[in-house]
């Protein structure tokens, strides 16, 4: 093998290798290649779009800030400071040292999806031409170095280039949306970036920061909110504030998805004990419980979809998470029930015309068993977007034949990027339509539906979808 | 696109799209295609084959008591009383209401089974040739209510052309079974309907209409229920009535899939007590496991084989249960255990010649790791087809992968329609028969089997094992 | 139907149906095919090899030893004691008859590895020419009959026939390796068999015989293991033993994985109890977990590697077990969990780089969930290869279509044979290779994965990754 060797994108890369369904699948995909990207959930900040910052260097653009790129090299045995995670700024010595660990275990990415997203871009965003390996690394650092310098690769120029219609934040309920208000002020900004509403953490009485999280919740909304009734108040004040902001939606992930109610009487009993630091961890849990249904109710009155994504257990590898804080990796998945943890919210407002709740799970299990049947009766349900470990062709695959036939195409979500890895996004998304492309050609393969048919829903799948799912 | 599109089945339809497979999958369809229909478990009514009623209107054959079509229209914000549930007898206008809205709908029916059964039904028993749409609805209800207007769509006439071999019921202990005895009495009747004893209710002391139940258990068997020991002998009874009518067998879903015994005074005690109103939940759980493992007693006695089919959410959403009662469309599946929950009766009956138990499951889960393991060692044990939710191309392709290497072919159940759409049977039976032929095709071309072999795997599935499992 | 039908392997079996995708399998298995045996997990005797006496007949080798040939034929009715399990030697006329009762069942194996299995060997092995069947039962008894009586039949011809570089046995700590040693010192032996230390019953203080157990494991090691820390000494210097004599890892089943961890202080308590026959269930199952944990830690010393594979119900049928004992084709698996509960062990040894914890289950549904994001974060967690119920094509595939995309190929362990059925074990690999050169045909296919990386993840596959994997 010479020590380098071409990196080209097939253009049927992804499609069905049987060549009839390959046929179908490149019209279908060829017709959705160039539609809009819409991002109704991730976690690019708003800052880089609003001051319009250069990336510092390919490192912290590619490697750093991505848990999917890191987790991967620490599983062969790379330490993550080697790879600039929680060094601050990096030199650029260290940013050229980490961009060669990961060039020099290329191999280790075989068969994932990160592979995909990484040589999407660095071939179409920017011109690299070589595989990486450690003797190719230097070069291809080099090359996207020389086009952070340059404007065309600026946020807001690659945010044209990807051709963004809308994309939304991930923002703490206290924020004051400052960048979202930037842009909205800009006159020479086109784009539409939406904040998202995200109160886990005021919504855990179990966590230690709570009463000085609900304190600021509270400075905040300028309502106090040492009583339940002015707590359920400033929420409301921040959850419209949000809206009137852009927002579409709110974000939500604990431990599980139950969702049982509590009096309000009990209620107002475990908060006030939980502002004293003296509720018991299962008050704590039965509060937060209540406060998730809670939001379902207000989510009627000011329409913000609600998006829950339960069952993962954070920070699992306790060390790793002192030496380097969330996100980093280390979150593990585990088993998910939604069926009996959603029964309360969905006997009260699962019908509700103004309620939405999209479904996230890494637990694959409840595609068929409970997500299907869910989003197949309820009009509120949505099946989301496969996600996290299972944002990757064969899952999306398993996602769509374990879906498909409880709730058919147009109860799922539309895809999710779900990332803080900015030049990914066109990586992504144009992976989800392309196995989109492939699952429909097999349905037209099998004589299940018309090839007009299956363009038709594969143009809902990227454009209906997401735009009915989160109300855009 | 025009507004009328044409409606046609494509004869390879549902077979795989791989040009040899599909010669295969041709070839082993082709000769099981026309095998006729054993149906071991449903819910047609036995009294619509007695009184040869003919059907009233389409809507009311097609889609009012079809829980399948109608919650994914109430999943696309549908009233149900739009589609006739719970509104007694339609109109010619109401009936007509509703047709339209189906028809109107139709794209959210890409991709499931539902667009499958009512295509076929179309094409293939009332002469439609357009696509369902709001344009074409009115159009296709006059075809079909034509259709129904004439002596060769009464339910006989239709019974010969589905070419129905044999058909179960499923009715209730206390059931006296005139229809079936109507049916068997009379000489112009050459079909077989077979009733199935389903004692749920019975089973539930903790059910608020339990005592007036068992007491008219007893009634009707004519032996005293006010004691434990008669209230076995009263369901001994039953069954041997059910039996005497030609029954196979019995049809259980409770919960759980548990059958932890208990003593015989313990089992009285608690009967005496819930007869009295005072068994605790605990108590009227532990009463009904026991009962559970004492049917499948019964049935080393009586014959009768054991069909389970737990975990599954009955009324999920109150509203819609207070609204329009039960099996509309809002169970939901939750997750199932077999392995811990059945190794009570499967150590005391698991290897008794004359018992049988065919497991189901909407928790794909188990496939692998339990139904077909335990199907793979215990004589008595079968592995039910996949039913209900999973009653679909996709997962009848994950069902077979996921049993077949531990449990092989034969300790499956055969095709289970488990319908009261009558006009649907065809359609479910030629659905399962294309997909397996096509799952075969498949270790036919991986040379994991011969041709001559599948072809005979293909007759079992359809003709030997239903019949073998159900003991017909 | 003749009676006699011909019984030969295709040599494309098992790979990909679709012709272009089959051309890429083939080179890739092509490549593959015959690289040596590496087999670091399995049960077959050290004593065969050493003594290397003959097989006695056909039946003793291919069908009583081996419950995943006789489950099925239990299944369908055939008493264990018809195929010679507990039954001590057979005669010839016993071997015979069971001979023939597999082959009139041959049917009952259509789409089960265990049929792939067998052809091979029948064909490969022992040049058998027919497909067994009823009529052809005795022809084909009397021709591996005749086989097994020439010296190329014997163990250690057919090890060095069978290509394998090294095999590993499964021992009792207790076990003082006589045949192992005979081995080593044997000069005219040439092969590698390695043994593994198996100390499930020494940590487990519920079960009966557990006293008497550590007692004996006292004795052996020469230390008091009447104390808490002379037991762990002597579980330390058994491994060290094991070490010594060539063991590369220790073999870990339990009821679940959890490996919570105890106070010496606590743990010594317990242990005093549990001498005393005075634990509580709960607090012999708590110290059962921390001794887990402890062989973690004594891992990180002695570089023993760890398997884990918890999650089976062990002899489910209980009049079964009484009447031929364990390993008979009765365990059932059950549900399993592994990020809680291996979240004490990899906190405090997880990223030890002498460390190693290889994964098997037989619940998938952990594949993707639990096991692919573990060995993609973890430097010391590996994915065992699919196992038991599982080692067979279709969940082969399921098994790299849930793991790749996560953890990648490298962090899977390669195959692991697990049998006790010496002529077995090259049909398994072999089926192992096929699978996964038509998984790496299909990334190929769809362009994911150019074929040289394909070519090169094979080897990887087959050979550095069960060296890496087992330290070998």
């Amino acid at each position: 093998m010479p020590t380098t060797v071409p990196l080209d994108l097939h253009p049927d890369r992804l499609l069905p290798a049987d060549p009839g369904l390959r046929e179908v699948a490149r019209r279908l995909y060829g017709a959705a290649q160039d539609l809009p990207i819409t991002s109704p959930h991730g976690h690019v900040p708003a800052e880089w779009l609003a001051h319009d910052l250069p990336f510092t260097d390919p490192t912290s653009l590619l490697i750093t800030p991505d848990h999917y790129v890191n987790r991967l090299l620490h599983a062969h045995g790379v330490p993550l400071s080697a790879l600039g995670v929680g060094q601050g700024e990096l030199s650029e010595a260290e940013a050229r040292a980490a961009f060669r660990v990961l060039c020099s275990h290329w191999s280790a990415y075989r068969g994932t999806p990160v592979r995909v997203w990484l040589e999407s871009q660095l071939v179409e965003i920017f011109g690299v031409s070589v595989r990486p390996s450690a003797e190719t690394a230097d070069a291809i650092y080099d090359q996207v170095a020389a086009c952070l310098a340059t404007p065309a690769f600026r946020p807001r120029a690659l945010y044209e280039r990807f051709r963004i219609d809308v994309i939304a934040t991930t923002d703490d309920p206290c924020d004051d949306l400052a960048a979202h208000r930037l842009l909205r002020a800009d006159p020479t900004w086109t784009g539409r970036v939406l904040p998202t509403f995200r109160p886990d953490r005021y919504l855990e009485p179990g966590r230690a920061e709570w009463v000085a999280d609900v304190d600021r919740l509270g400075e905040v909304a300028g309502i106090d909110t040492g009583s339940y009734p002015g707590f359920l108040a400033a929420l409301e004040d921040r959850r419209r504030y949000f809206a009137d902001h852009g927002a579409v939606s709110s974000d939500h992930s604990h431990a599980d998805a139950r969702t049982d109610t509590l009096s309000e009487v009990e209620a107002g009993r475990i908060f006030a004990a939980a502002r004293r630091g003296e509720a018991t961890p299962g008050e704590a849990t039965a509060l937060r419980r209540h406060l998730v249904s809670e939001m379902a109710r207000m989510a009627c009155d000011d329409g913000l979809v609600m998006t829950l994504h339960p069952g993962v257990r954070r920070n699992h590898h306790g060390p790793t998470h002192a030496a380097y804080g969330s996100d980093v990796g280390t979150d593990i998945p585990v088993a998910v029930e939604f069926t009996e943890a959603l029964a309360p919210l969905l006997n009260r407002y699962g019908t509700h015309p103004n309620f939405r709740l999209v479904l996230f799970t890494i637990d694959e299990d409840v595609f068929s068993r409970e997500i299907g049947p869910l989003a197949g009766f309820y009009p509120s349900v949505y099946a989301g977007a496969p996600w996290w470990f299972l944002d990757a062709p064969e899952a999306m695959r398993r996602f769509r034949g374990a879906i498909t036939e409880s709730a058919g195409f147009d109860k799922t979500s539309g895809f999710i990027d779900d990332t803080r890895a900015f030049c990914s996004i066109p990586a992504r998304h144009d992976l989800s339509r392309r196995i989109d492309a492939g699952f429909l050609a097999q349905l037209v393969g099998e004589h299940r539906l018309s090839e007009e048919e299956a363009h038709d829903t594969l143009y809902d799948l990227v454009v209906t979808n997401p735009r009915r799912a989160f109300k855009l």
